[in-house]
Order: C-alpha cells, then sequence, then structure tokens
C-alpha cells in the first residue's frame, strides 16, 4: 500500500504528527480535517489526501480521533521502536546534537560520538564520551547502531560515509554540506544549512517585490 | 519576471550554485546541460526549465559559462552582498551557528549573540560576545540585522520571534521546533531537525520494501 509515496507527502508527516500531539497535550480527543486545516494552514483535502495514502483514518463527517492518527503516523514513520545514533565529528554541531534531548523523546538515543582529534579523546557530552576514530569498528560490532549523523568538513565526508556503509549503518543523518556519494539503498536525509540559508536570503530579496505586487491586487 | 516562481525551484537553486562552485574551484569553464545533470543527477531538461525561470542564461548546444552562471545564480539568491545575522539563544545550537565560519563564505555574518542566561553573561564565541536580552533593542537600533537566528526552546519561540519582528527584524531562520505565528511579509526558514529524523526515520523503515519492489522488477 505503501508504495510510491512521494517524498513530498512524507515530508509533511512529520508535521501532522507534531501538531496531533500539541492537541494530545491540549487534551483534544477529536477534530474534524476542517479544524485540524485551519491550525496547519494546509487545506482539508490535502489532509484527507495525505492520509488516505496510508489508508485513511477517519470517518466521513466524524473527524479524526486524535490519539489513534497521532500513534498511527507514529507508526508510519517508524518513532514506535527505538533508533541507535552515532554522530560522526564532534564539534560543535556533533556536540550540539548530542546535547539535545529531545530527540530521545522520539525514541532517537544517540549512543556514541567520534572524532580524529586527540584532543577530544575521553570529552563527556551528557554522559557520551567522545570516541577516536579507530575505536569505531569495534563499536559498531558490539551495538546495534541504526543512523550515523555526519557533522564533519565535507572534505572528508565521502569517505567517511563509505566507510560506515562498509561497517553495516545504512542510514545516514548528513550534515556536511555535499551530497554524499554512497549505493543506492542507503537512506540520506541531508540538512545542508548554508543551502537553507541561501533560499532565506532569495526570499528576502523578492520580499518586496511580493509585497509591491501583492498590494497591486 | 521571477513572479511565481516555486519555492521547489528556489529550493534547487543553492545545489546548482553548490555545484557550480565546485566546477570553478576545478577550473572548468564551459558545461553542456547534460553534463551538468549527470554529475548532480537532475535532468537536463529539469535544468534547463529551472534556470528559464530567471531568463535562461545558456546557449543551445553551446552549454553553460560556469563563472557567468555562478555569479547570476548567486545574485538570483541575493548572495552578491552581505547579510548580518544575529542569533538568538546561546546555547550548543547558537553556539555551533556561531562557530561555523564557512556561512562567511557567502557573506552571511554573524555580528551577535543574545541569551537570557546570565551564566552566558559575557562569554564569548569566536570574538561574538554573548549580550543578554534587554540589551536587543539598543543593538538592533545600532546596527543593520538582516536576519535572525532563533536557537531557543519553542515554548518562547513565538513570543521572541514578535519581539524581533516589532524591532523591524523581517526575516527569521527558525530551529525552535514550531510553525511560527507571524505577519505575512516576514520571511521565514524552517530547520526542524526532529522533522528531518523522522523522516530518516520513514525511510529506514520502508527501505526494505522499496528495495524488495526493485528486486522484483
Amino acid at each position: 500500500m505503501e508504495k510510491g509515496i512521494s517524498q513530498a507527502v512524507i515530508r509533511r508527516m512529520p508535521r501532522y504528527y507534531r501538531y496531533l500531539g500539541e492537541l494530545l497535550d491540549g487534551g483534544v480527543e477529536r477534530i474534524s480535517s476542517n479544524e485540524l486545516s485551519a491550525r496547519m494552514r494546509v487545506t482539508a483535502s490535502q489532509i484527507r489526501q495525505d492520509l488516505n495514502n496510508f489508508g485513511g483514518f477517519g470517518q466521513q463527517g466524524y473527524g479524526y480521533n486524535v490519539k489513534y492518527l497521532y500513534d498511527e503516523i507514529g507508526k508510519i514513520l517508524g518513532i514506535n521502536q527505538q533508533h541507535n545514533i552515532i554522530v560522526i565529528g564532534a564539534g560543535n554541531l556533533g556536540q550540539a546534537l548530542a546535547n539535545y534531548m529531545k530527540f530521545e523523546k522520539r525514541g532517537f538515543v544517540i549512543i556514541g560520538l567520534f572524532d580524529v582529534d586527540p584532543a577530544l579523546e575521553g570529552v563527556t557530552i551528557r554522559g557520551i564520551q567522545v570516541r577516536m576514530m579507530d575505536e569505531l569498528q569495534a563499536f559498531v560490532k558490539a551495538q546495534r547502531v541504526d543512523i550515523a549523523a555526519l557533522t564533519i568538513p565535507k572534505e572528508r565526508a565521502d569517505e567517511t560515509a563509505n566507510e560506515l556503509v562498509k561497517l553495516g549503518i545504512h542510514a545516514i543523518w548528513n550534515f556536511a554540506h555535499l551530497d554524499l556519494e554512497l549505493p543506492e539503498y542507503v537512506v540520506v536525509e541531508n540538512v545542508h544549512l548554508s543551502d537553507s540559508l541561501m533560499q532565506l536570503s532569495y526570499n528576502i530579496a523578492n520580499q518586496r517585490k511580493f509585497k509591491e505586487q501583492k498590494d497591486k491586487k
């Protein structure tokens, strides 16, 4: 059933999950697609279409059961199980990730931090010891690692990512500023902060233009 | 001419810019859309279509002048001018951003760091002093601030973002894990790390399924 669901739909699912979580926290038990639509600023038909990709969940005219929908989307997103993460690169960004406890609430647990800089050996971030890269192989053999976060300079990223894949890690959360060249079966999620800044800068440059166009209408 | 260009197109432009920069660094002066396509794993027709949104830049059968195209895309993205950034929230993520020097190469310069935690007062990150939030107004009056990066907990994010807008900052780079409620003229670029992790986790769960489908073909 989940064959051929576009990444655009998948990209919206965490947002649904987040909003439903907030509704749950607020004690809301049931919500119509129209109310959810108003809150999320997405059309009600978009919501129905997105959820229909996974088989629906709503009854016509009766709305969605918030808890049920929340749990089901959690299952779809695979966050009903724990994911063990190692962070490769214990610089500022790697340390920021290790310090960010909220990932754990969703079952994403950082179990290791690795770096090549001997000055970082033995440093501990929120109880997680920084290990040297030559300890990586033994570590991965001893523990299940589901995801490797890459927070290293782009010059070393491709080589390191391919090493990780050889060690059996098939999911990379890539913060290095390049597109990794990896076998097709490896799942990669990119966070390109510079690209994001450039998109922001484009929108700043066009903000006035858009505003002027709007005022004309 | 740039009216109505979709954010999907805009999202691809930084990637073109990045690849063209690498070609330039490698001494490549001219490239056909086919070569660029093979390198970027985007169809040649997609590249032509994307660039046609801005008026083209290529001559049929003659390819693109790399330096010219790089500069033009830079202008489109608005990175031919300096953007001054302040970071609100000098925790790990805020410090990571302040330490990340590569943004400066693109003209994104972090000129201030702010926090509410008195323990951080006077701390200096790469020469940038952490200031307390009550100094923000005077700072923004004294210096041009183009972008505010929000790296604070989501509980305070909406209120803080609205304060920033009142101070005249109309572009927010939002790392807080919620969708900000701001006037329509404010430009917001979200980096939702948890959403990104959930998308990764979905793709991990479906990785095997996709692989099986592929093997059947």
